[in-house]
């Protein structure tokens, strides 16, 4: 996946990325479903591939939490990422605080929840964000970056 | 919508409101659903509109966070509002926290759910509430403490 | 349950109170579930409690009854409130009623409908209505009698 | 229920036990259901009936401070039991949580939830747990301490 | 798992265990959910591990026969344990029978019914048992046993 | 979206996009749900964008024609995008063919087809896709291609 | 069916039978469903074979008018029965005002409703009658009223 | 839509025309829906453009009355055309009582009740018609006499 | 309920009475749903009050069984009325049965089922049975067989 | 059914009739169902009927060929007519073309679909056309003309 | 259909043919559905056509009776045929004894289950068993007794 | 499995074997569950052992293709066996086209079905076919075909 390249010049592209429950556990937890990176190291391969951007990392296994986040993300952002784990198959509230925001909040999945359990193939979240990016690994979370970065430079 | 009147010298009506996730957003989120004024309008309006009448407003974004709260007045209280937000639609653990509490409880919507998404037109919390008030904006916490001076009267 | 004073001179609010099938047996039917006040004793004690409006009671056990009521108030009323009995659950024809009407409808249930047997949890009636009140028994009219003069106040 | 006898000079077995929402309540809520026991005096007969056994008990409103609990747990204890309290009946983020862990998780409700509520009736978490035991009051810990020591005795 | 110790000179607790529908095949039959015991190792290790008690092991293949047998045992035994099988999932006639017993009767599965195929996970008979024990292989009898004779000692 | 860099003289990815039913209205047919470039446009653009690929386009409004052309694809192409119009929502028989490729094939849709009618938000298609992409318009389909000369990449 | 012979002297048995909507048509309608015989054929019958009661016979295709008639005869009939044609597959109505009875509703049906259309086999009042009777014609009636006879003389 | 003629001297073409709940408040309610022409110049309309028909136009809010009507006019006319408003979607009734007519009924709908609220989509009356016209106004009404000429001249 | 009375030398009217599973704990089993009559009873009471009959009285908790007696009954009784306990629920093998049977099989059931847990408002039988009584206890059966010898009368 | 009369000199009514699978077996598939006309006779029939309509008559056994000329139609027809055969029930893709057509598309079945298999009586087509024609075999197709020519000229 | 022919010498190949519920009534029972042969005379012409195979028939209208010989021919027999009559519909048990053979085990239905009740189209057992034969009559078994054979000799 | 032999100088079976989508994949495409034939292999071995047949072999990806053929072959053939691979669970239109037919069809799956995945095991083909025959690999066409052949002598 190559990094977007900005113009010298350009104030930085703001993004917030926030992982959900559990996401900590990236790298040790079930390694053939969601691969051997943890979330630092994948944190540290997209800040490192789209210098231009100036990111936020948030993770937390507290739904109320991560909606503080997005209320805050909402001010602060040019572009949300979000990657909610177990609670995007139930969580009306995050889904509420997705629709307060007004940047556009792009839904990552590691994995192809729609080949999963029965569970899994259902989001609450995906009817009120932008778009929808699942089974391409940690590689999901650079094409919604390269995506924002490109709706970014086209309105402003 | 006019306030009571109460004799002077009774001890006031002490009544906790609770507020739940994305709330904290009123005025600002969806204003042709939800109106312009903000929750510390509402809850200014209300205070000054019953001044007979000891209130607690709490809001918060955590399920867990709803329900500490919940445990805590159903000591302290003599009547409890509450808009759990889009916890309405799945939260039993809220749920059960308000079968535990004694004093009446009143489920409050600024919309009407029942005329709005699919899910929406759900809540888990009905069956256990005292009476459910919905559709008329922030008329509606006024509408519930009416109701809960004048039982609480009554009872006396 | 306070009442509204308002202005002298002022020209009464028209309401009327629509009330459907077994509803003429309050207080003989199920007295532990609807109370023991006959619906006479409720109209009373509302038209006693807002002097200032001028009601008009209608009840009957005839679904056609009742939709041909609704099309005399959408012209006579300022505001309606219907408690439709067991026609909530599945008419569709006074929904289609109520759809036709611009003054404000105000859905009022003695009981928790939603704390109730199944059927009785859904109402084909609240997506077309302004607002729903159930649960507190015949204060529940007073509730929307309240609120129906606060709106018509408002916009007069 | 007889406490298990461990030889002198054995490393103790440690267990958590996780309670959830609502949980603290015991003793005062709906004791028809959940009898007249504090967590704390269950807690106490455990750790008295257990001599050779290290237990962490914990207990917590919050979905997230359960999971993070777990996340936890699965490293420093070498079993867990978790009453999920209505969390049970939908967080599939508790459910992942315990996907995560090795150590054998038991689940445990003290009343028998399929002879309760609908919701009730269908846990998230079975599917992912050791074993499942309900309806036997504060004994079901015991049970389940019981054969935890069991299998970690078997398989030292 | 230890055995109760009782004191010299009580009568026996007197237990009848069921077993249902394919249970003689056990041993031979998908050893890797079930096991490599027989039947007859399990019904020789309770009988050792509870030398207090009077057993009386029933199985059979037929409904009627488990009806049967449920029958006489409301008079003769002090407590039931019932592994019904696939019957478990569609037997409402064992589960009337269920009913008509007084004792307690405690529900055991040998593997975890809810991690397995659907029709599994619902059991018809949950709702009318004092409880369920699952997922704990032959290990679930004892713990039933452990209790049974906890509960007779309590209330003789 | 930039496009991939690919080192002189390196053989081309071969990647063969197919779209199905009424995608040849693009940029006349509900233009503000899918934008007023035609299908011409963006192959245009997606040609352009990566020179060291070689693509084949292909569109049908027949079922069986895109089994054809997936079977084809399976032995000529290094990876294959697919958009497959409404057949996405019931072609059981596109599914199997695309279970008979071992070469990656991604799932695009132009619009969130999670926020649109019910029946679009079911994919009979995404189990047997390596991922999906779906509500970043024309811009998904380079997504995919991006994502496929990386993992190309990385396997030679 | 033999008619009940009642003592000289005894004040007689006061029946209510509500036939509902398209019961008028009896004898020309679907006679291979339900007979050649009209209403006032079946009713001379009746009437005929207990002389010793008194019976009101009320038809009508208003569902308000059977609510009425039972409201009217809760007061006046030892015991109603009930043939409320289609209505019975859907007026809540109706079930309301029976429930408000409490003289006993025997529910009747000339033919086998449960071995008809689905939407027949459906009944939202038997519920709430003491009894149902269905396939048996016109001998269905002859059967309700032998039955209220039998626990009037008992209970008086 | 042109009239049918018919031959001097042959007898008229009787034909009744129900019009259910709310279809009085035609030209008022929803003209976007519905347009903007009353009943009144719909059944005008209609009388003018076939002067060989005999009509009877009804119209009735009431379910009871509509069945009253149907009965009647099996008797009375060469066929009928039903709009029965809402009724439509639950009167299984009004259902009994066209299944009892032998001329032919068309069902006929001035909107197109398949593109609106999912409740509209079903109707319990289309199976016992003869067929259903539905989304072209009030032509549609027309296309039905029309339809009900032809079939009654080739018969004669 | 009175008995029939036969003309002298006419023979007998063959009825038999199949019972299904917990039916021999009648009178002692919940009697307050089911009477304090054992079955014994119930069938001397059936005995004295029909001379002219001869009856034969089965009753079994095997599926099986009430088969076998199916196929018997069909070539020897009159008549047959089954009270098929639970397997009335979902006993697709008796309903076969049933439906082999070419004499009128009348199903019984002492309660109203259709008033109690959902699992017993569906009985697979009622489709193939000549009718149904349910609700008025033992005199259930009386009714049955005054209907049996009414029809068995006619026919011959 | 009468044909439509228009002006001399007025340009023809451009119409396309599309006819899907299985209706080239016309008069010798269930001929008591569809009846004996071929779709030549219908065709012909329809031709000669409207001599002031210019018809293009397209029929396939192929989703896709529909779909081709639906595309085709949309620019050269007036006015399209569509009997989708089995595809009505199942096909998106249909549905889609039809969405993407802006004059006024017609279904028309021959047979009523809400009278046969259970199948059948849905319509994924329905919601996106104009109106819907059933039940009146090949009249119905002539009284789609005829009102395709009244709202053609009355736009004109 | 052709009788296997089997070399001179070899071991015959070992067939159960188990029967279920109501076959026995084979040639009475709805002969239009079931033909007129009894099941005596399926055996004889099974017997005589494949003279190199030894057959043990066992039917039995008793679930556990099946069991019970499913467990014997796992042992005894190179191959099963079941007709399970209704049991195929709903019994677990016998699903489960299939499971527990590893001889193949055939399904076969005289009749085309899935053209007639809706009950009747769906087999517990299917899942679990080599392959389904139904529709063939009595032809159904020599399709599957051939089948056995041409595996028991590729296999040897 | 034997081949059918059939007497010198009668005229051959005429058999149509239509093959649906992806089968032109077998022996490459998921061997496991298809095994290692490919069509033209098994379409060879079925000619060889039937040579008094005279076969049509058709396959196409295209569900018109199949319709077409079907009607085609409808004139041409004796009976015919197809295999429609994913169209199956779907395919209305071939469903009709083969209700079209009157010679016999039977239905052939290599694999069962019913041990699949979910949306493999509802056939809507099934209902109108003569029988179904399924898992038994390639076997099932020669089972398929000897029933064929058995018939169509039978009947000549």
């Amino acid at each position: 996946m190559s990094g977007a390249k900005t113009a010298a010049g350009s104030s930085p592209v703001k993004i917030c990325i926030i992982n959900g429950p559990n996401l900590n556990l990236l790298g040790t937890r079930e390694p053939e479903t969601y691969g051997t990176q943890t979330l630092a190291d994948i944190n540290a391969e997209i800040t490192g591939k789209f210098p231009a951007c100036e990111f936020e990392f948030f993770r937390s296994n507290c739904e109320g939490g991560i909606i503080d986040k997005l209320h805050e993300a909402r001010e602060s952002a040019d572009g949300i990422i979000i990657n909610a784990g177990a609670y995007t198959h139930y969580s009306y509230a995050i889904r509420d605080a997705i629709t307060a925001v007004s940047v556009p909040v792009i839904e990552v999945h590691l994995s192809n929840i729609y080949a999963r359990d029965e569970f899994r193939r259902k989001s609450v979240l995906s009817e009120v964000c932008k778009g929808v990016i699942c089974g391409f690994g940690a590689a999901g979370y650079s094409m919604a970056v390269d995506y924002l970065i490109s709706v970014t430079r086209t309105e402003a």
